[in-house]
């Protein structure tokens, strides 16, 4: 039996150096995990103290985790190993990333964050100055879990009039974030079925799947989009693409395609298709294509868009409209949630959409978009950098593709740009496995890059070349 | 081979009219699912027109989901059986909740909904005025996943002020609502846990855990709160409480039973204890007792809590404290998610905290609620219901519970409660499968409860007795 000599006490109280003895042989393994104590009694008659003392020595071992009690049995070392180990975990600020998205480079080719310039800062005041004034008992009203109505109205006639879209409010589903959404989608559809997502595609989206410990499978691109065969192949149940302007090869899916993966979905009650929208406002030349949700009459499509890419990437609201029977499947199955979005932003936007000031703020940034790009590709043509690169893609969103004929691998021209301040991506990046073909091949994201840069920008990636 | 009469073309051209007979019958079910359709070829030497004719008429079947096409082998008529119910889909207004959450009745003693007479307009449109002028490149740049920085170190603080606890502003996560942070701590927490919640308890969360398609068991509950006997019993991971103040049967947890908690959870590196303190902030009466997260020196309490219950139900911000050895695991596991919130009311927030607005909001409120509940319990004490009732766990939160002496079932008094305009919800509701002895219990919840209405509402729950 465990014995402690009671001379060396000091100013303690018998209970804490008992307290202290016991802690110490646990923390050095003296004694081990799951071993059982002695009772109460007979340690109290071994070591010829009181009851008492002894309770109140394990009372406070137990209170700090060192020993657990298993009720009509005794007392045990509880396994402090993690503890142990925990004492040790160290939070430095750049593993819990407190650092803001701002990202320090000269010219950042990869961030989708929106400038602060650009936001309607203006508008936005007024609007939530008169909600917060006027509009009260409605802000403060809990919202239905699709989001509130006169939102869903705005974005309704939004999706009609810029999309030639015919949905219902009832069909919209508002939340914080296509992310989390994507999150609601997996629960509506089922965790058991087999997803596909675009390979090469946006990381972030296999990742979600991923951590929801979904089976994710890849399906390869051909030049009008996915290939319908890998999907057939995989045995998939949902594909989540972004047929108006896939990220990151800028493809846009022709209406053939469109159709063939209309006709894969309705050979089965299962299949469905996630079309993700992202930016498709930001279309730059030519007619836009139709969506598949406006083309789909067998009710397989799932829209999803959102108000970061437009608006501000920190204004997190997103929405998705489901098919009508989906619809039903959704309130009865998930209506207990609460809508994500505050009622003050929803009420916000709601009114920014419904007055005309989206529409306004959709066009500046287009026409603003279209200048930017234009004065990069002259800053590339005016450049030595010319005689090297090959542009496509860049005609829509706010992306294109730049090929650079240089012996370089990829990995060393883009740690030589980070040496100079550019961030760039690289094509193969975004493949689960890189083809040979998609060497020399990089994405040029224009939108958080300062017009001033650009020719600065445009220097740096030559110089980097030799 | 399908043959159809061109004599009743109309006005149609040939491709329509072919495409409409054909449609017609796959319609009418006279060509069936899977069915291969004869070649472009052989249809037209068939009806004896062109294979364009045929072409375009297939085009059209496709287009519309009608047909779909096998490369290499032909065409299919498609599966429109789903097509044909779904047409028949009726969204009705109340099946797709786009009511809004005000109740209707006299006097609803379940709602949770913030009454707009208290929330703090002023300052608020204050606060976000001030941001919107002067912080606009913070307000645009994107938030850290976990969130932005000043609203954490905010809410450190006030743990440290209201609560004791020792926490940095690393280990806090925010999200757009504790259900929102549920979903991350089951992807954070694994998919293969058991997870245990308390039986009674709030629906919602089994509803999360379910709808992730986790193993949720139930707990029971003694005096003292959650048996720990029943976590062992069905091998328990991870058990989701609320030992501040439970719902719905109100009891706070003692100290003794919160470190056997601990010790239970000690026992295995797998053991996680969710707390979730949620009304916390309304104790009426007496001391607050330490939360699990301050008593906790094991890592194993993954505390949370959220803004509203104390601000408003429709500003959706919640936050999680997770121990410090997860929070490198949250971070490289799930760094890829965007915080849920906006920064526009991330920064409000924060600015509310930091300014002291809301310690004396929280004051405000309860002592607004004390007066309530004063009100409450006089008015009842007032009228002939007095000799029927037996009230309970009236110190803290926003809810108590009334036994009433009746021999109507639960079910039947509640109905008689409904057609007199008050909503009442009874204990039994939130069992799994209820016991006998807690027939003819009721909670009162009175935060939504108009103070003009509460003699009213009495009189008529006396009256709904007879």
């Amino acid at each position: 039996m465990i014995t402690y000599s009671f001379t060396d006490i000091g100013s303690d109280s018998l209970y804490i150096h008992l307290y202290k003895c016991i802690k110490k042989d646990i923390i050095q393994g003296v004694l081990h995990a799951g071993e059982k104590l002695p009772s109460k009694r007979s340690l109290a008659k071994n070591l010829n103290i009181s009851v008492i003392t002894i309770e109140n020595a394990y009372a406070q071992l137990i209170a700090e985790g060192y020993v657990y009690s298993v009720p009509k049995k005794g007392f045990y070392v509880a396994d402090i190993m993690s503890l142990h180990k925990k004492e040790e975990t160290i939070l430095s600020t750049e593993n819990v990333r407190l650092s803001s998205g701002s990202t320090g480079y000269f010219a950042d080719f990869t961030s989708n964050q929106t400038s602060s310039e650009h936001f309607p800062f203006s508008i936005w005041a007024k609007l939530t100055r008169e909600l917060l004034t006027h509009n009260q008992p409605e802000l403060l009203t809990n919202s239905p879990c699709g989001g509130i109505l006169p939102l869903r109205e705005a974005i309704a006639k939004h999706l009609k009039d810029f999309r030639n879209m015919t949905v219902t409010p009832e069909q919209i589903i508002i939340g914080a974030g296509t992310e989390y959404l994507y999150g609601l989608l997996i629960q509506l559809l089922g965790f058991h079925k087999r997803y596909a997502v675009e390979d090469p595609g946006y990381s972030k989206i296999s990742q979600i799947y991923e951590s929801h410990h979904i089976s994710c499978y890849f399906a390869s691109m051909d030049a009008f989009g996915v290939n319908i065969s890998d999907l057939e192949r995989q045995e998939i149940d949902i594909v989540h693409i972004s047929p108006s302007h896939h990220f990151p090869t800028g493809i846009v899916m022709p209406v053939s395609r469109r159709y063939e993966l209309l006709a894969w979905a309705a050979k089965s009650g299962m299949r469905y298709i996630i079309e993700d929208d992202y930016d498709s406002e930001y279309r730059l030349n030519g007619q836009p294509i139709p969506t598949l949700q406006s083309i789909d009459v067998q009710e397989k499509v799932i829209y999803v868009n959102t108000f970061t890419k437009t608006l501000a990437s920190t204004v997190r609201i997103s929405y998705m409209v489901l098919p009508k029977h989906l619809v039903n499947t959704f309130y009865s199955r998930l209506y207990f949630y609460s809508c994500t979005v505050s009622n003050f932003e929803q009420y916000t936007l709601a009114r920014f959409i419904s007055e005309g000031y989206f529409e306004k703020h959709i066009n500046r940034m287009r026409s603003y978009f279209h200048n930017k790009r234009d004065k990069l590709l002259n800053a590339i043509e005016k450049s030595p950098l010319a005689a090297y690169v090959t542009i496509s893609e860049e005609d829509a969103g706010l992306h294109f593709l730049l090929k650079i004929n240089t012996e370089l691998s990829d990995e060393e021209f883009l740690q030589r740009l980070e040496q100079s301040g550019i961030k760039l991506s690289s094509l193969s990046q975004y493949y689960r496995i890189p083809p040979q073909k998609v060497e020399h091949i990089f994405i040029v994201n224009y939108s958080f890059v300062a017009e001033e840069n650009i020719d600065k920008a445009i220097q740096l990636i030559y110089r980097s070349l030799f």
